[in-house]
């Protein structure tokens, strides 16, 4: 399992279209196979940004099966008006504790 | 409930020590009132770069209830001798999606 973090500032004033967007946007991530579920936040320090988590069960799950599916142009269509910059995504793997 | 985002930055060659500490130190949050959760990850695209995950009941639970308790300068001493730089922490509050 690996997460994608994606960070989404939005244009002033725009918050409440963009929190409509998203959720309609984020059935098109929650179809896409490999994807165990996405989460939505808004900054407390930075209410301007929203912090857009989504779990997958390989990086090719994302790179692939989503951003190369007829859903991605979808989804950037409905949320980049909303954009004041492009967001930053990254992806993360567990790091596990050792059995004690 | 709330989640804080910590990204910590760590000095090359010293990711294994990072992670043995924190495999420690992670129970110093997680028996605080207020924790509902830890969660470590490291960077695909940075691995130098961790970012843990810390749910919590409130924002005073984490500001107040942590770290003014004894255990957090016990947090940042097993802690900071591997970071590069100061971690980066940031808090983030749910969006709900609209019933459908």
């Amino acid at each position: 399992m690996i997460t994608e973090t994606a960070y989404m500032s939005i244009q002033p004033g725009r918050e409440a279209d963009f929190e409509a967007a998203i959720a309609v946007a984020r059935e098109l991530v929650e179809v896409t196979p490999g994807c165990r579920g996405l989460t939505v936040q808004r900054g407390i320090e930075r209410p301007e940004v929203y912090l857009v988590t989504i779990e997958w069960d390989t990086l090719e799950d994302h790179l692939v099966g989503f951003r190369e599916s007829p859903r991605f142009p979808r989804w950037r269509e409905l949320l980049s008006p909303h954009y004041s910059e492009p967001p930053s995504v990254e992806h993360w793997t567990p790091v596990d504790s050792p059995a004690e």
